[in-house]
This record gives structure tokens, sequence and C-alpha cells, in this order.
């Protein structure tokens, strides 16, 4: 049995990481701090939990979090790198699912973030854990930037294209739709039921934090920098993401084709057939990213659509599934059960 | 492995069925008919199944069900009561999910159902499926009639306080809300999302085919004829059933004393804590019923709050945890997951 | 014209007030004050008011609200009681939206609002704002307290059936459900869309600010002390409260006849045929009332559905009607638009 | 008064129609047809209706439609083709809600709507119903061809660039998103409640009935042919679109200035301040469209927001605004209820 952490979890990020774990098969959950939540019972807090998980949030300082063999960030941003050395270099495995380590430029990193980075040097170690690029590097990997929501959709959804070089890069153009749950759950006020609720809009749009982070990922692909226009939406619905990605046909082929054998040996991309368009209930509450690719009016214009769960391949199934790799287990040990609709 | 058939799959019922059965570790899905769909790929119809569920839906002549240990009947009220007595004859054992072998009273089906009964005798011999009172009938059922979801989040809230004698029985009152997808998935107008999202209101009030099962139910554990009023409502989520039960005291007791004692044994029933306000998220696509009772200002009326997943506990849950207690193997089998929150 | 000014207009009933005060035709908004957002012009924070109503938030300081005919208070708990009295003795009318001066015992008030009252004097001589019963005091009234929105729908809803003495009034309950815009606007986690949305839960079971209130209403038609239990949900709509009543029947009526005559001359108290259910949307954004009553099975219980929107009968749309008859004009003026459905 | 007429009305454009002309000051609704509620109070099928709207469906055959100065199709495609001519041979002025007259190349028109065209020589002499680019033609129109709701934002939303030359028309894109009262108030399954909520889907990529609309729309205002991907999406709310444009920019110029200096005289186009992301609700129930440009990153690519409620000036809003126009009276009659929010 793994014996698991979790610095955090009274996030969406950390509940949905709770729910995953406590059914793997293979994974202990042996300690979860939480500084303002310490001493409460996780299923007072989370009551789709009782019965099932009987620990407490513990304050961080008491928590013995260094037995673990590998430990989950579901906090800010910001925390992780402050306290994940002290962890690795115990030989804890780390994997963090918020941004401390996923842009590998410290300064854009800054940039974006707002703050001076505590451990540029443990960015440079770090591995990006998106599995359908980064497997080998994953299984070996001490830590672990586990990617962000969009970027899992938008990266699967071009990945294909821009690796057979068929399309124009420089000007790749990525419409992304978020449930609510993305925006975490904190008590803000644009979040409300009552403002999100049967309501539509755009945010964002003069730069999201996820652009550096598809970008750098869109370009190691690349070989090159892209040029990209992300545009973030809030939509109403709890969970899901669905990215409607635009690119420039540079050169013929079978694009379907491309989709099915880049990603055949995936368990958890499923291409479907020419014509469809994913809905982001076909992979509610399941690690699964189900793309369609089209060629509307058999024009210059590629359209690629693609839907995940924000909380699980978005977040804290795809952590599970890096922590499969990790510690060389099946890797959809946990994660197999099938979506929930309606 | 137990050889299952399901009659119907294309409602919300039987798409959350063939979830759960495909995730059941002990079951293998042998047939599934539609005289509608035959044909089509289980899996085109719900795409959340794909690389999961592979077989076909299949004409109904075509299906060989006799060699199934158990057919389930996910099918509108009218069909099991034809189909079910030739396979019952052959031996298989039959769950139906619909209405067909719930009410005793055959002229007070009739009454309700509008239609002409077709198997009377198969009435007389079915087991109403609610292991929480019938576990021991369901053992050794060949034929179990599985109970409605009203029927069961209202008859569980009641119980402990009836069976206890404690509450006047001639006035109960049941004010029920339940989800849309309750109603089906029927092409029907006041179930669309612009009429249903964003709007509230009663339905059924001068009388729903819910309120002869549940009076009967509650009868049995009263011993006499109990009066109830039931007010069911449309209210604008996807699963989940609330009901809001009152009763007027008639003998002083520990009441959270009852609850938690009669159902400590129950794997699926979960008493919360005094003063809690169990929420349907809490239940969502598992197979629990949660309950709390309140006396609120100390008064004379007892209020009892039940939820459950009208899918799963309230319909293909049950029928699956029906099924393993037929078989004999333990009752939680392949419905351990955990509710999805949010 | 009328002089309009506003204490408070950040919340949901702020702005509903300004939707309704702009589009009336007698009305001139003078001023509206808030501490917080002093300098911020009205509809930055709305943009739905953009380019029609072009004032800003003043500090309360600042601005001179005694020179307003009448002034609004849409403040929190405890404001108006602080604020008012200087109103009121510069001779401004003043109609309160909070709950400061609805409860006629003060002790009962303190009890259920946590805090001394500030000017119990004041509660003395002010009209409880329902004008379907106090009409006649309200046109004369310098002080307006205006009805809590379940208050309404359930006062509304009880009232002929109490005036005319035919039922059980020591045992009337309330299960009444609310969108989730009358929790208002604060950034409070448990009304986030991602924990509102797609979920039904009863709240405040024990006790909620609104029992005192009813039940003082109820008890003045009854002409004794009411017994009332009373249920809150919340049910994830932005606008709307259905109110299910049960009261046993103690004499025979035509009830139906009871709540047509009652409400013959009322402009905002719609009484459906019979067998009718009410649904929110038939209300949105509009300051009617809708009631049917059921007597389910011919028994002894009777049903009555009640719906309003909470924002507008529940709230600004029933000070705006109050504002009317104070001032001597049309009831319905600025109150005619009609219900937004779908 | 103008007497209006009203073909179909029991769909959501045309109970949106009858809302809006049941509070316009200067417009009698003398009849409205239907074949399948012939003899069905109005307000019996659309409760909002109640007391304010008292007409009941006529048989086509029985209603004398010819006395109208104005007949308004709220039909479903195809019927106003058939039914308009021999109206407009009488004199009276037809605006019809469907796509009938829209296209003015028949052919392409007959592809892309599945039938033969009824009348082509009307579709001539028909005008294109967006008033801020049509004005003058629509003064003296006798038939009005209304526009889509996904053609109204995205050519607003577009006009101002193209108009000007400034972006590559030959590669426009249209990311639109829509409320799902846009499909219509049909009994079909995928718009149902349980499959509509709480999911996001593109549908029609390859291609949807609005995009030769769009494109004509766009081509006249290009004087040549353009260029356009259209991506329509569900989303889960009742009314709303929200159209995301993306552009190459050609040439630099003040592009806020643009949007500012063409629209500077639109009662109804409301360009927001420079950063600004216009939300679907802050136009819901009103005949606003608001709009905001951006060039994120100082990037190549232009992109522009545009939201618009899809029944008001989607549809019956815009019906009436053309209306307005046609008999000379202000623009704004009865076009100025504030938007709801929340």
């Amino acid at each position: 049995m793994i014996k698991g952490g979790s610095v955090g979890g009274t996030g969406y990020t950390g509940v949905e990481l709770l729910r995953l774990l406590a059914q793997h098969p293979q994974v202990t959950l042996s300690a979860i701090t939480s500084r303002g939540e310490a001493g409460t019972a996780v299923s007072d807090m989370f009551p789709s939990l009782r019965g099932r998980v009987d620990i407490q949030f513990e304050d961080p300082s008491a928590a013995n979090l260094k037995r673990c063999d590998v430990v989950f960030f579901a906090t800010p941003n910001g925390i992780a790198m402050q306290q994940a050395p002290a962890l690795l270099e115990a030989g804890v495995r780390v994997i963090d699912l918020a941004a401390d380590f996923r842009i590998s430029d410290i300064a854009e990193w800054e940039k974006w973030y707002g703050m001076q980075h505590g451990c540029p040097a443990w960015v440079e170690q770090a591995v990006y854990g998106l599995p359908e690029i980064n497997r080998e590097k994953i299984r070996s990997a001490q830590l672990i930037a586990n990617p962000g929501c969009y970027p899992t959709a938008v990266q699967l959804g071009f990945m294909p294209l821009i690796e057979a070089g068929v399309v124009d890069v420089a000007h790749l153009i990525a419409d992304s739709k978020s449930g609510v749950s993305g925006a975490g759950r904190k008590a803000e006020t644009h979040i409300l039921f009552s403002e999100a609720s049967d309501n539509f809009k755009a945010y964002g749009v003069a730069g999201h934090r996820h652009l550096p982070e598809i970008r750098q990922g869109l370009s190691l692909m690349a070989g090159a920098t892209v040029g990209l226009t992300f545009v973030p939406h809030l939509t109403p619905l709890i969970r899901g993401i669905h990215a409607t990605l635009y690119a420039r046909i540079t050169k013929e082929a079978d694009f379907q084709g491309l989709f099915e054998s880049r990603y055949a040996q995936e368990s958890f991309v499923d291409v479907l057939p020419p014509k469809s368009h994913p809905e982001t209930r076909s992979v509610r509450s399941s690690n699964m990213c189900r793309i369609a690719v089209h060629r509307p009016q058999g024009g210059e214009t590629l359209v690629v659509l693609s839907v995940i769960d924000n909380l699980v391949k978005g977040a804290a199934g795809q952590a599970v599934q890096n922590m499969n790799i990790m510690f060389g287990i099946d890797e959809t040990t946990g994660l197999w059960q099938l979506p929930v609709l309606p």
C-alpha cells in the first residue's frame, strides 16, 4: 500500500482528491493538513465522505508528512514552493496540484503569479505531469507539476496536430469554457449561485494564468514558440471544461487518423468518430478526455472539441494517474469509475 | 458470475442500471433489449459508457433472456406484467423497476395506473424490494417489485417513528421534492430545460401514483391504514429527492435514538447527528439515504428530512442491492462508489 | 414627482429596487448611499442599469437624504433602526426592507436577531407593509416595516382560511422553498454556484427568523396565538418562493370561493382555478402572488400553494407598492411589467 | 393604435412577442392564430400572461388577419412563405420571425432549409430587419425578414471592424454560445432539463443554418465574400447568446473608437469600456446588445464579445423594434424595460 498525504483539502480539488484516494485500492490516506480546519473531521466538512473517510484535518506542524510515500499539495498557489522542499529532501515524492512548478521560466512565472518564487531549483527538476506526453519522465520523477485544467484540455486537443506539423502554430485559438468549480471553493461574490447561474461570460481576455502554461506546452510540441489566443469563459455548470480549438491547416493530412493513432494507447483519451460533438457530461466525475476533430465546410480551419472534468482529468484524477505511474501500478487503478450521466 | 439481462435501458433508470452493472465485479451483462433501438450500440446512445459497455440493444424477440440468472425490467409501467411471467416460469429471477408488482390490491393498482393488470397471480408472489424492511423475503424471492423513488425516501424517513408507535399515523404529511430525472427521459414539453430550469412547482397534488404505494408501505408498518397527504414537487436539479416529513407526536421518546438504533446495521441508511440538514448532493450518484430528525421549538410536530438519489437508492441502485441480497453476495458489492460532490 | 432615496443598494434587494424605481413614472431617484461603494457609479456595479441609472453611490454622511420624500432602507438588519429615526423626525417617510420594525414584541425581536433594538419607540408606530391586510394604515404611515419574503408568501396563502375560521390554527405547517437570491449577495461559501446548484436542502429547521414574523401575522388574523411549523429550503433557482401550506379543516366551506372573494379586489394576488399548480416562473420579476388551494383526496387536510418572486412581491416590489399607497397614486404604478417567462 | 396580429405564438418567440406587445402602449393585439391550440386562452398556456392578455388562439382560417396593420409570423420555417403573400397582397405589413425571407440566394436557402421555397418573388422585396444597418429600408418595407439570434449577435459584433476594413475577412471565427430557449419549445430529448442542464456541448459544427445568413450579412458589409468558421454551442441557461469573435488585424486603428462611433446613435447597442466582459444576464429580458472589444497581449488577433437575449434582440424584441420603425414611432417604444438581474 502506498502511504499518501495531502496538504490542503478543503477546496474542490482537495475533496475530489479525497474521493478518489478513498476508493483507490492501493493507497492509504495517512494524513491531511489544513491550517484553518485542524481538528475538524473531514466528513463533517464534506458529508459525502461520511462513514468512508474517518480522518481529521491536522495542523501542518503536527502532521508527520515525511512518513508518507507521496504527498499531494491541494493548496493555493505559493504554498507548495514553501513547504515541498523539506519533504522532497526527506525523500518523499510530491505532486503539486497548484501552479508552483508548472512554468520553467521563473521570470515568466513571477510575472503571472505576482510573487517571488520560493524554490527555483526544484522547478528545474519538476516534471510536468501530463502523462500523454511525459509518461516516461513521470515514472522516475520526485516532483510532479500537475497541469492546470484548461491546459490539459487544450494541450490534448492540439497535440496531434502540432506534433504532426500540419497547422499554423503562429495563430492558434483556444476558446475555452469552464464550469464554476474551476474557480475554487472561495467565498467570492462573482461565483455565487445568483451571479453565475443562468449567465455566461468571458473573463481574463487580456491574459489568464493558464496562457503561459499552455503556450509553454504547445511550444515544446512545436519546437518553436507558438502564437496563442486564449479566451476562458465561465459557464453555469459545476464540473466540466469544453475547449473549442481553431487552427489553420498548413498541410493536408488525415486529421481524424492523426488523433486516433496518437491516442490509440491512451486509457484516458477517447477520440470520437467523425462528426461527433463531445458533451462535458460524458466525462463528468471521470478521468476521461473526449475529443472530436472537424473540418467545417471542408475549409482551411480545423475545429477541435475537447472535454474533460476539470476536477478529475483537470486536477485530482490526473494527480492520481501521475501517482499510479510513479509507483509502477496500473495507470487506471482507482480511476476506472464510469462517468455519472445524467 | 451472475448473468444479468435488462429489458429496456434507454431511459434514465436504464442507463443508471448499466452504469452500476458495468462496474459490478460479479455481474456479466449478457443482453439488453429495446424495441426501438435494436441494433444501436449502447455506448452510441450513452457516450459515457464508451469503451466500457460494448453490447448492443437487441430486439426483444431475438434476445435469449431466459439464459440469464436475473433480468431487470427498466421499462414503462405495464411491460413487465406482460413479459416477466414467461421468464419467471423459466426460472429466471426478475427485478421490476417499474410499478407493475408494487401494489398488492389489484383494483387499487388498476385505478391509479389506468390499465388492467396482466398477471395478478404474480403480484401476490412478488416481494416489495425495500431491503431495510424485507431483507429476509428478498433473499429467496423470485420476483422483486423495486420500490419507487418517492416511496423509498418517504418510507425510510417515517419507518422508525411508525414502527415505534410514537406518532399520529392518521395525519402524516410528506412534502417531497424531486429532481427532474425522476420524470424520465421522455420528450415532453414540461420537462424541457427552458421550462423546468429556474422554476419550482408542485404537481399531482390531487393524487400521485406513489401515494397508494407509500400508503401501503406505511400501513403495513403501522398495522393499520394510515392517513397521508403527499405533495410532490419538481425542483431544478437532475438527481435527488428530498422528503420533508411531518408527524404529530403521540408519545414521548428519544426520537434521534429511534432512528439511530433502527438503522444501526444498515449500510445504506445514514442517520445524521441532531440539528443536521442533509443535502441531496451528499448522496448524488450513490446508493445512500441520509436522514435527520428535528423537533422544532420543542413542539408537537416532528420534522424528518430524508434524501436519496432518485436514480440510485430510488431505482437502479436499490435494484442492484436487491440482486446482491438475492444472490447471497455482500449487499454493498458494486454500490460502494462515493457520492460525487461538488 | 416623488423624490426617493435609498440607503444601501449593493445587494439584490437594492438592485431590484433600483430597477423598479428607475422605471417608475412618478419617482425621481435622488440619492443612494453605500459606505463601501461611495463614488462608484451604480451602473458600474450593475451593468444591467447602464445608460438608465446615472447616479453614484454616495457616502451616507454626504447624502442629503432629508430632502427626499421617501427613503428606502435596503440594508442589513440593524441599520435602519440606527439611521431611520433622524429621517423620520425630519418628516421623511421611510420604508425599511429589512426586519428592524417588523416584530412588535421587542424582546422577541432581540432574541431572534441577536442584538439590542435601537429605537423601540418607532417599532410601535411602524405599519407592517402587507397591503392586502393593512392598506388603510399604510396610506398614512410614516414608517413601513416591509414584510419578509417567506412571510409574504405564507401569510397570503393562509389568510383567507384563518380569517374565515375554517382551519385548526394550532397546527399549521408551512413548507417553504426559496431561490438562492433570498440569501442575499454576500460572499459566503454555502451559496456558491458549485454548492447550491444541482442541490436541495432544508435549513434553519430548529428556528428561522421569519418564524416569529409569520406567527405574529397569522396570530393577528386568527385573534389568537397560532401554532406553526415552518421549514425553509434552499432550491437551485435565482428568484422565487414556493410555499406549500398544510392546514387541518375544522369547518366545511367553499375553500376555493374563500380565496376568490378575499382577493377579488387585489391587483397583485391571483387565485388560480381549482386543480392548478402555480409555478415560480409565472411570477418571475413581477409583483404578483399566485395561489391555488387543494383538498387532496377529499380529506381533512387542505394544501395551499403560494408563489411569489422573493425580490419583488417579497421585497422591492412590495416596497414600491407600499410607496404608491402612501403617496396616493395608483397601486400598480411602476409595477405592471409582465413576468419574464421562460 | 397599431392593430397587430400574430400567426403562431405557442413557442418561446411567440410568448415573448406577446409579452412585449401586451406592454406596448401603441399596439392592440387583435388576433393570434394556432392550428393546434385554437380555442385555448393564451393565458392558459402561459400563466405569466393571466389577467393581462385575454385573447384566445384562433384557427388560422377563422382569424381575419387582413384587418391588421401588421402581422408577425412566430412560426416554424416554411409557414410564412405559404401564408404571408395573401396578407402582403392585401396590404398588410408582415414581419417574419422565422427564416423564410432571410437569404436572398434561393438555391442557398433551399439547400440549408431542405425545402422548396414557396414565394421567391417576395424574398427579393423583403428587407433584412437589422435596424443598425438597414434602418432606412425598414421604414418603408412591407415585408421584414427578422434576423436570427446568432446572426444578430455576430453581425453587430463584427460590423464596425468589417465596415472599417481593418480585419482579414477571409478568416473570421465566430465561437457562439446560446441558451437553451434558442432551440425552441419543442418536445425533443436533447433539450430536456436532465440532458441540457449541467452540460455544455458544441453542435452543428459541420454546418448550421445561421451560417449562410451571417455570411451573407458580413459579405454585404465587406463588399466581398467573407470566410467564416461558425461554431454554435448549447449552454445551460434559458436566455442569452454570447458570441466570441476572432479576427486578424490587417490595418492598425483605434478599435475601441471604431465601435463607439459606429454605435453612438444606437439605442440598443451598448459599447462597454475597454477591458470589459459583458455578461448575458446584463441584457436578460431586454432588447440590448452589449459589446466589448479586446486585443489580447497586444497581438494580431482581435477578440470581440457580444451578448444579447436571444428571445428579445435576437427575435421578438427586434421584431417590435422593426415594427416601431415601420410605423414611424419612437424606436424604443415598448422596449425600454430594464434587464432583470439577478
